[in-house]
This record gives structure tokens, sequence and C-alpha cells, in this order.
């Protein structure tokens, strides 16, 4: 059967040498090595995000790097617009609520494209401090137009804040080109690091906006001004709150990968292996969920046919072959499958996972051709 | 000059079994062996807290735990009363504050501990939500009487919140029999795991404040209730943000050597370390910073002695014999070295350093038999 090969979307495989950075014996937080090491994360980051702005590297999920990007420039009481089109796009709502934020949701439908024009409208109508988007929704595998957006964005006094937690290493973004002010992202999808930390950059106006603030954050630990000498110069060797030293040494690594790899021919390979899956279902018969047009490269999801169990579908995807995939998430639980293809992931991956889909759906009583499905998305990727 | 010994007071070594745990391959956080390892890692952080209350396993520095634990139980508006001496007992009143909470200190000289009666007395005189004790303060080495606080404690309408981020694993803490409410530690100090994660359990009756709290927990990633049905019952799959899957696998093999070992045969290795340093730089003439019969036997801190510069010594130790200690912190910087001695560390341990203390003090001017110490010690220790 294999070795597992897993196809979630986050965590991913993570390369050996990743493996490797991260399983060294701990060094103190403020020894050389380590405050290089954070350096080199650092700066990598702002040229993973396409950004002079600020890093800031967080130990905790992509949860808390939604909270720390919105609590620290929107002050309670004042409005955020939040687009709603998937799980994490309302979760936006929920958090700033939670901070007494006030909240407008602007609805799309799930597996719909947020409209630029819309918001447009909505931006006209209101006065909103900060806009939220989800640049790729897990739950969906909707792919949102970050870039319209920020060019809508922009003739606003509004703060741009874009979750890129599951496309930054593995689809095009360009904060600073895209007039994002707050970004941010987790370690564990397409940049292929470990789960545990995650990394975000603030803006010029986000940096004025935090330093203008009338009043504290109303938190404490992803406060921005309490890392920023430590993020500002890790050398300096301040101190605020003792980073997870291994998880640091395995994100320098893996963006190290990253850009030995390069940043274009990382999408591109990305592109190939979305398109080769799409392909690859729809040959199959199978609904992709998010529009045409609006797809994420980094996740595929499509609907369970009729008459199949979700549960029973991703059961014999692992008995037989060994393969680990999603089912759906939030409302979509039972009713989808989520494929994640990001950041290690190669063609043969995506080959192998075709194969499971086709097999085990044929074993639940659908009529596949898997492999001649198979052999025919082979040939496909031969022309990438 | 041979390997480097880490003697800082956190992140400490970790065994290699715990670095093999951490750097296998990523597997999905909702696969049936990554949930039987969290259910573990619940389990054995309940037994090692001593408490039927309800575990927490938060990604993030220690910090973040002491944010949880307050701001959880405690509302806006609310008071309470920080013990505040040392760096952290400081610290947890910012939190407070930071929260909207009204914030009482109670101050005691750096270096000397709590009074249990002057804290009684406070109590009688105010009404608050919450009292929060440091156990061991990381900048002074004083262990605080938490047993004895708790003994006060339980005779009013106050939770009691314990930090024990520098105690537990390596010193005696009985959350349930000393009447603590809500206690944390972080992974990386006597529990010998890697930095990354902030450990905290709920008492019955903090479980209570929780559920009638009036106003929501003005924050969302600490939030316990969205984590509660994760953390009852890893088995139930709920998701509510990814943890970090190699810091689990490695805390959990970390509990399991901590519980092989045994609990209490770890708290007396811990004191006979400690005692035997505590003997060897007061041979050496130095002075221990924190008074008598309130040490932590988790670190030590002692004054720089004078004419003798704290960097000149802190860079001898390392170039001579590859041990690595830490500076004052806060307000001691510059005046007290700070020698960890936790998780996995050995009597051979203890006299490397106090060999590297002396030489390198003897280097620098003062004359100090080191040798004759030394060997002292080492005599010393085979009585325990």
């Amino acid at each position: 059967m294999g070795k597992e090969l897993l196809m979630i979307p986050g965590p991913t495989p993570v390369p050996d040498e990743v493996l490797r950075a991260m399983s060294r014996q701990i060094v103190s937080h403020v020894s050389e090595e380590f405050v290089e090491t954070l350096e080199d994360a650092l700066k990598m980051t702002a040229k993973l995000f396409q950004t002079k702005g600020r890093p800031l590297i967080l130990t905790g999920s992509g949860t808390l790097g939604m909270e720390a990007a919105l609590c620290n420039i929107v002050e309670k009481g004042e409005r955020v617009l939040c687009v709603n089109n998937g799980f994490f796009g309302e979760r936006f709502g929920e958090i700033a609520q939670a901070h007494g934020i006030e909240v407008d949701f602007i609805e799309f439908e799930w597996g719909r494209h947020a409209d630029p024009s819309l918001i447009k409208e909505k931006l006209e109508r209101g006065k909103y401090k900060a806009l939220t988007v989800v640049h790729v929704d897990t739950a969906t595998g909707i792919a949102n137009p970050v870039r319209e957006i920020g060019e809508v964005v922009k003739n606003f006094d509004t703060l741009y804040i874009v979750d890129t937690v599951c496309s930054m290493g593995g689809m095009e973004v360009h904060v600073d080109d895209w007039n994002i002010d707050v970004c941010l992202t987790g370690s564990q999808k397409a940049i292929a690091a470990p789960p545990g930390l995650t990394l975000l950059t603030f803006s010029k106006n986000a940096q004025e906006a935090i330093e203008k603030r009338r009043t504290p954050v109303g938190t404490y630990y992803v406060d921005f001004t309490r890392w920023k000498s430590v993020m500002q110069d890790p050398k300096s060797r301040s101190y605020f709150a003792t980073p997870s030293v291994p998880l640091i040494f395995a994100l320098r690594e893996a963006l190290r990968l990253l850009f030995r790899e390069g940043l274009e021919k990382r999408w591109r390979r990305h592109l190939v292996v979305a398109e080769a899956m799409r392909m690859g279902v729809e040959a199959m018969g199978l609904h992709i969920f998010p529009e045409d047009g609006f797809r994420a490269n980094t996740l595929s999801v499509f609907d369970v046919p009729e008459g199949v169990n979700d549960g029973d579908l991703r059961n014999a995807m692992k008995k037989t072959h060994n393969v680990i995939c999603a089912g759906g998430l939030g409302k979509l639980k039972g009713r989808t499958l989520r494929i994640g293809h990001m950041g290690i992931v190669s063609s043969d991956n995506i080959l192998k996972t075709l194969e499971s889909i086709g097999d085990s759906l044929d074993k639940l009583g659908k009529k596949i051709e898997t492999k001649s499905i198979v052999s025919q998305t082979k040939d496909k990727l031969k022309y990438f």
C-alpha cells in the first residue's frame, strides 16, 4: 500500500530537511545562532509576502494571526467590513465581534467569488476602518480576487486585511502591489513548514494606525507594539515572550527551500498540479464546488457524488491507497471532499490521489474509468 | 571544550526521544494517531498538575497561558489582586490591565517571598475576583509559598491563579490539594519539552465562573469555551484551530518520560541538583539573591561579584567550558547571573557548571578554589 500520502488542506507534509532543522537540540532563544535564524526567517517572510512592510512571527495558529491582524489596527467600537463567502470569512467577523468591533458582513454564496464592484458599493455607503478578505477559503476552495479588491480598497480610507493562510507560497500574492495593509498566513500550508506559527506583515499605513490608536489593544500576547523591538532587530536580544525555537528553525529551512525552488516556479507548480487534479476529477464526472475562474490552486473541493457516503469514500481511499484527504467543513460537512495540493506536492501525488478517488468510487458502485483517466492526466501533465 | 551545556532558565535541553517524536513526518490533526496523542497529553497534563480539573493545551508561549488564565475567568471591570515580587508577577498585572481588569498589586521586595498573612489582610479589605501568584519567578529565583497562600485564598470568594511556568515538573505542585483554580505552565522548562506550548487546568469553580460570565471573553483564540469540545474529547475530532502537531507529539513523549522517572523522584532530583548548586556557589563566596528558605529548585540566581562584569563572566563560561547561562532579567539586568537547572539536568551538569563559574571568576581576577569546591560538592552529592 505504500507510505501515507497526506492530501489534506493543511497541515501538509514537510521536506526532510525541515524535519531535520526542527529536530536539533534546543538552543537559547537569545543565542547568536537563534537570533540570526529568526532574522533570516523575518527577511524571507517579507520577501515571500513581497512587501517592505514589517513582519511579525507569532507562535500560534492561523486563527491567532487573524486575531492579531484585526485587533492591532481596529479599535473597539470601530467598524469593519468582512467579506463572507466561506468558513474563515465568517470567522473574521466573529473575531472582530469578540473584540467589540462593529461588524458588517458582505455575503456571497459559498462557492462564488467576492465581487469587487459590490464591495465598492458597500465601501461607498459606509465608513469602515478595515476590510477583511480570505484569499483562499479551505471550506469552499474558492480563490477570491484579492488583487482586484485591492484596486477598489485603495480609493477608500479603509485598511485592507487579507488572510492568505491557504495561498501564501502556493499562489501569487503581492502584498505591496496589491495594496494589502495587513497580510497573514500560517506555517503549515503552502510554505510546507510544520503547524504552530503564524506570519504577518504590516504596511506603513497599518503601522501608522497602530501608532495613532486612541485606545490600547485590549489583549496582550498579540499586541504588535510589545513585539516590535524583537521583530525589528532580533540581534538586539530584547525579550518579550519565548519563541518556539524548533519551529523557527523549521520555518527558516522551509523558506530557504521555497526560495531555492523560486517563488514563480512554485506558483507554477501549484497551478500545474491543480489543473491536473481538476481535469482528473471532472473526467470522472465529479462536480467541482467553487465556480470556474476562481478556483484555488492549493486545494480542490468537489461534491461527493449522489448515493456515495463521504466517510465511506475517504475510508476507501485510505484503506486501498493510503491517501488521506479531508471531508467537508462547516455547512459543507458530508457534502464535499477536500483535497489539499500544496507545499511539496508533486505530479505523482496528484496521479496517485486521482487513482485512489477513482478506484474508491468504483468500489462504492460508481463506474469510473480510473486507469484511462489517470493515464490521460499523466499525458497532459507532460505539456506543462 | 565539548558539547554545549545549556543552563538557562528555559528553554531547556530535551531528551533525544522527544526530538525524535517531534521530527516525524506531519500527520493530519484529525488522524486517529494524533487525536490519541493529544488525549494522552491531556490526561498526563492533569496527572502532572495533580488535578481533576479540565486541561487546555494551547500553541503559544507561557505569556499566552497567563493571558488565557486571566481573561477567561475575570471580566472587564472586575478586580484582581496580583502578587508582585518579580518580573512575571508584574506581567500578570499588565495583562489584566490590557483586558480592562482593575488591578491591585501587593508588592514584595524582589528576592523576598510573598507573605500569606499580608495577602490575607489584603483579601479581607477588598473584593477580588481572582488572585494571581507566580510560583517561581525566573528573574529572582524565589519560590513563593503557593500552598500556604492557597490555604488563605480558600476562605475567600476569590479564584486562585498560579503561574507554574518555572516549577511544574521540577517542584511539588498539587493543584487540587492546594486549592488552585487556574494553573498554567509552559512546555519548555522542567517538563523538558520544546518551547511553543502552554498548558493550563481549570478547577470546577473556575469552569463555573466561565459559564456564569455576564460578558463575553474579549478575545478569541484563548477563549476556553471555543476549545472546550476539542479538549474534552479529542476523539470527537471537533475543530477549532490547527494544533502544532509536532509539538504535541514532543510533549506527549516528554510527559511519558517524566512519568517513567516518576514525579516524586523528579522533584527530588531537582532538589538535589539545586542544593548542590547553592552549596557550590556559596562556597565560592557568592551571594544567592533570593532569601533562604524560599529558593526555587529549578534555577539559581546569584549576584555577580563586585568588580566583575556580568557579560564577561558569561562569555568566559561559554568560551572556556561551553556552558551557557543567563544574565539578570528586568531590573536585575547586569547585576545577577541566572543558572537554570531543570528538566533533564544531572549532577554532572551541575559540577561542570560550577567548574565553569569558578574557573571564569578566577580568570576575571577573583581567587576561587574551584577544584576543591567542585570536589567537595561531588562528595556531598553522594549522600543524597
